[in-house]
């Protein structure tokens, strides 16, 4: 299982919304016969890839997959069906999938007699497809609001300029954060204001092949001039200010991690919502005393109300050539939250 | 010298102002005769105690000091007299001594045609000792500026409660930091409004045997009834506003270090002076949207005018029992800071 999970966190893949998986098909004596894993929508399932690597030698062996094996027709046929066909006398499985539409495969291989294992590390495998999980149990976008600070609470110097607080390093590292999501999201006003392009940009600044969806909340209509409205990515203008029904747009769209990038009151918006499952941070190791606010007034009066982040990691992000060393801090909220 | 070093770091001395000196004395086969420390104030110079513990052994020795020997006569004799006296044929020292009432010790060893070698390892020695060579070289104490912020750079809620903006683990911290230092300084404003008593505290909350003297900054008066006037440690008004003046009455108190804890305004006075040599913040992983800024308005309006921190250590402080992860960071202003 360990090595079905390697193959399903194979960097790079999948390019869609689908899972990732591995599978490893074992004989009597343990020994791998052949491996596959899924490459993203319009592949073939890691089972499909195993089996087709393995040819007749998949006869009586025992497959081993991180996701249960789907039961549906999509673009590929059931899982379930071609490990019965080839012959597998028996499955191990990690992570249950309770997908509607593929669920069951487990049930498929029961009623003809092969020996189903499930469980097996699903944790581990669960924290593979941490938000494809997610947006399955949730029915909508596991959402990671990402800010960046100064050590004293600002996002801009009083005269509004703001180029830049954080570190080159910072801007990379959100740039690759940006690139493990499937969506980024920011309101008209930011737009307005900002005119950012939202794109996922490489170490020497050059857009990469596949781009996150970029989408804009709120009612506005925006100019056309706007850089997010460029032919670098798709680009969707989501006409509402309810964060509930943003993310129902973005879910039925196949959209399972948001990347909320916007300023502080559409974070106050989500946060108030309780619609926010991670924050990423950026402390700039600097001062300005004055300027904009990087959080919007969330309500609380009193220290007791205070939303606590439960810190998950905090990684110290170099500077070289004179730059600022900034820090991240990756958390979870830890409190219920008021909803709005 | 490296021994040497390690017994001038000898934890808990010394109790005063005076610099932390280790001293070996080794035979021509290099092998240790004897060794010395400084406790403090009123003991033995390292020096002295190395030749006391050597007795008649001492002759013909090389003594390894970790600070030029001094050549004034304290409350103990010069350290140079007594290494001539005791015959030692050789002396390695590591920083030079250019406290104008000790210097001279290698000239008036060298004068008796004593072999004497300077600089070995001096940087480390100077870090061993780095308030003293600090106060010695400025003229003036050395400074650490400490605060606590949440990540939106609030040190209240916007009812005045700040109780606990800090962990506990960070709390505990900054009492270990305040018993490195010989001076805690605030604000007239900060007694009046928190009360503090401004001891250090151990791990029991109980109040440490030897407490750094209180400060206390301002032109008003303090209430008797003040806890920072209890009887727990000494406490000194200075009755200025400027931090030139104040610095300069606590190193005429032989002071070297002072850990600075006021609020937002004598932060700012000390940091446009450019008399902030360091600065360590304690960063809360919690959002409040509105309240008191940890960090007063510094007259930055726009972002090249930010005052920039070098990031020296970033420490997790991991929180127990449910309390937050705090993050501390030790840094140093980069800019030459405004006059004010």
């Amino acid at each position: 299982m360990r090595r079905a999970l390697v193959l399903a966190a194979t960097p790079g893949v999948p390019l869609g919304p689908n899972p990732r998986v591995g599978c490893v098909l074992l004989d009597d004596a343990g020994a791998t016969v052949a491996e596959g894993f899924h490459r993203g929508a319009g592949h073939p399932h890691a089972e499909v890839e195993a089996l087709r690597a393995a040819g007749d030698a998949a006869r009586g062996t025992t497959a081993v997959v991180t996701l249960e094996p789907c039961n549906h027709t999509g673009r590929t046929g059931p899982c379930s069906e071609a490990l019965i066909a080839a012959g597998v006398r028996r499955v191990v499985f990690a992570q249950t999938d309770t997908n509607p539409v593929a669920e069951g495969g487990a049930t498929r291989l029961r009623e003809v007699g092969i020996d189903v294992e499930a469980g097996l590390m699903a944790d581990e495998a669960r924290a593979v497809n941490r938000t494809w999980t997610f947006a399955l149990e949730h029915g909508r976008p596991f959402v990671t609001w990402k800010f960046a600070t100064t050590l004293d609470g600002r996002s801009a110097a009083a005269d509004g300029t703001s180029r830049w607080v954080s570190s080159r390093a910072a801007r990379l590292d959100t740039h690759r954060l940006r690139g493990l999501c499937d969506t980024m999201l920011v309101g008209t006003h930011t737009v307005e204001v900002d005119d950012p392009e939202l794109t996922v940009r490489d170490e020497v600044d050059e857009p990469v092949a596949h781009q996150p969806l970029r989408a804009v909340m709120g009612l506005r209509d925006l100019a056309p001039d706007r850089r997010i409205l460029n032919d670098r990515a798709e680009t969707v203008h989501l006409r509402t200010r309810d964060p509930h029904e943003a993310l129902a747009t973005l879910f039925a769209r196949d959209r399972q991690h948001v990347f909320l990038e916007g300023g502080p009151t559409i974070a106050r918006a989500f946060l108030e919502a309780g619609l926010v499952d991670e924050v990423v941070a950026y402390v700039a190791p600097m001062l300005l005393g004055a300027g904009s606010s990087a959080v919007a007034d969330l309500g609380v009066t009193t220290i007791a109300d205070a939303l606590h982040l439960h810190v998950s990691d905090v990684t110290v992000l170099q500077g070289h050539d004179g730059e600022d060393t900034n820090v991240r801090l990756t958390m979870t909220p830890t409190q219920t939250q008021r909803s709005s």
